[in-house]
């Protein structure tokens, strides 16, 4: 580590070790080219396109938004943007209909309403828009409520002037267990898509893109019968969460927050500069209480936050940091992290090697 | 409210009912002026120049803040500034000394190395900055554990060259009970107080600065005897939380967060286009699992948050809304919630009344 650089910035600051960048997207690049998956990142967790174009050159076959603003910046440097929320609203679909004409616009739906308005801003727009049906496969947040429903709404998608039914799409947020204790839910998510599928099939409207997956599922999505494409978001960054249900080792976490130890007054505990506000209070997937840990003591847990105050637990270590000192610290969730921060800072080899603005926060 | 342009704003926004807001300043103007007690606001809730304005112009008497970053911005309407936080590291301390020479400047400490930091950083600037020593009252987060060590550093303060001892700070963040329960709590916080202040006053140091005082205990902070100063954030704003403890009735709300519903596919629920990057995920004082509720429809709560999701919870009432209608939502933590945005929107007489942009994120 470059100490004399780490010492001069203002903290809390976020940074992305690129060497560790470089080796997620190859893994993942390497998995989905072995099954036969298209990938499709979800870039909400970086907001940046500069990471969008990284994973495009590794491989990426387009990127997954979830709001407009993620697809205006994500469209200077991808066409092909998968709009993985309900395009409600006339605000939303106007700036939708703006984005450069050559970007193929795919955008999933779980209601009439929707499709209606998106059809409306289409036909105004002169533009032909893919739509993914949003299934729900046991999430419970959107998605059509049965193969019935689907069925519906992507016959109404084929009778719609300027949209085009490319398929299904279905997130698994809910799966957030550790690996070994994934193989149940997958295997009934697999039967769950596979009565969309056949239902949909007898219908004559068989899902050319059957779009799914999420990091913790990440390296078992070739188990899900007829999956085509998936868009794991924090797979790049990796985080505590994703640690904890074993979708990543820790030595693969490419994002941390640098903090100070301002305060150590109170026995037991140390306090850094990185709160609320810089890391995100979300608890974890396996534990409640804790909101991260320290990249260099993956033992020494942050187990208080407020909105500048980090509470470092130093009950299981001998290790007594002193004021002025500083850390880093991996967040239970990289996402949530980074959306609180306006650049990124690289490092390379452990040396400083330039910052990118995270540009597609806000709506 | 003016309904065509509620509809025309981009969802998720951030919303200011001014009205609202002058009741409040008001309510507690009159509040310290009739109990004798300094009024210096946390500006971390609104992080906006413009509202630290409105708060000064109300009657208060300085501000506070939790970084530097809110220093430089508040630093442009007011000349009276409490750095509520540990000034530790050099970039902090260079920052804060090339604040504008006519700001009085104080800074809350807890420790001989912050003393010795501040000390060496205000001699080289040629500036003269207060200190206040930073008790620990029972929160365990910050703060000095002893009379002792207070009447130490408080000595320290007085022997080291650019700095003014005035007196001592602490944060009762952890009285979060509701009002009828604070009883016990404020007078056992009053017991502690009077230790170290007798302590210090033994020892030549009476505190001419008893700074304290948070939104939960506000309007009870005269019963914490000696205490000179209050410094409330979120009072400004008010929030469920807020609200939970009985610090304000709901109508004294003024900051929401417009959503536009996006999904219903989901018996029972609705979705909103308002999750943890607009409300932020902060559970409740009194309750868990619960994220906000709706302004005008209270018994409707927010109950599951994902980025860009917010869940409304449909079971307590008939009122099913459809796909693009807007709800705005009372978050459980406002200064969190804030942060999450560029502009606040402002409101008066329920009418659009212009944007402040929310200059102060970041560090």
């Amino acid at each position: 580590m470059n100490v004399d650089w780490l010492d001069m910035m203002t903290t809390p600051a976020a940074l992305v070790d690129l060497d560790r960048v470089d080796a997620n997207l190859k893994r993942v690049a390497m998995y989905t080219r072995q099954h036969g998956l298209r990938w499709r990142p979800h870039t909400k967790t970086h907001k940046t396109p500069e990471f969008a174009a990284l994973q495009l050159a590794a491989g990426a076959q387009g990127v997954t938004v979830a709001t407009v603003r993620e697809a205006e910046v994500m469209a200077t440097v991808c066409d092909d943007i998968l709009l993985a929320y309900p395009p409600v609203g006339d605000d939303r679909l106007t700036r939708l209909m703006a984005l450069p004409p050559h970007v193929r616009l795919t955008v999933a739906l779980d209601s009439g309403e929707a499709l209606e308005m998106l059809s409306r801003a289409a036909r105004r727009a002169g533009r032909t828009v893919g739509v993914l049906v949003e299934l729900d496969l046991g999430m419970r947040r959107v998605g059509v409520q049965s193969p019935e429903d689907a069925v519906a709404l992507a016959r109404a998608v084929t009778s719609s002037s300027g949209l085009e039914y490319r398929g299904i799409t279905f997130y698994a947020g809910h799966l957030r267990m550790p690996q070994a204790e994934l193989g149940d839910a997958m295997r009934e998510q697999s039967v769950r898509l596979a009565t969309y599928v056949d239902t949909l099939a007898d219908a004559g409207l068989r899902p050319k893109t059957v779009s799914g997956g999420s990091t913790p599922t990440l390296w078992r999505s070739h188990e899900v019968a007829g999956l085509t494409e998936i868009r794991p978001g924090i797979n790049i960054f990796n985080d505590r969460n994703a640690v904890s249900v074993g979708a990543c080792p820790w030595e693969e976490c490419a994002y941390s927050v640098l903090a100070t130890v301002v305060s150590t007054t109170v026995p037991g505990q140390a306090v850094i500069d990185a709160g609320s506000k810089a890391l995100a209070k979300e608890e974890g997937f396996t534990d409640t209480g804790v909101y991260g840990a320290l990249l260099d003591r993956p033992d020494v847990l942050v187990r208080g936050l407020s909105e500048e105050h980090g509470l470092l637990d130093l009950s299981s270590t001998d290790w007594r940091p002193r004021v002025g000192d500083r850390v880093r610290v991996v967040p239970n969730h990289a996402c949530a992290s980074v959306n609180l921060h306006d650049r990124l800072h690289l490092l390379r080899q452990s040396t400083w090697a330039g910052t990118h603005a995270i540009t597609a926060r806000g709506w």
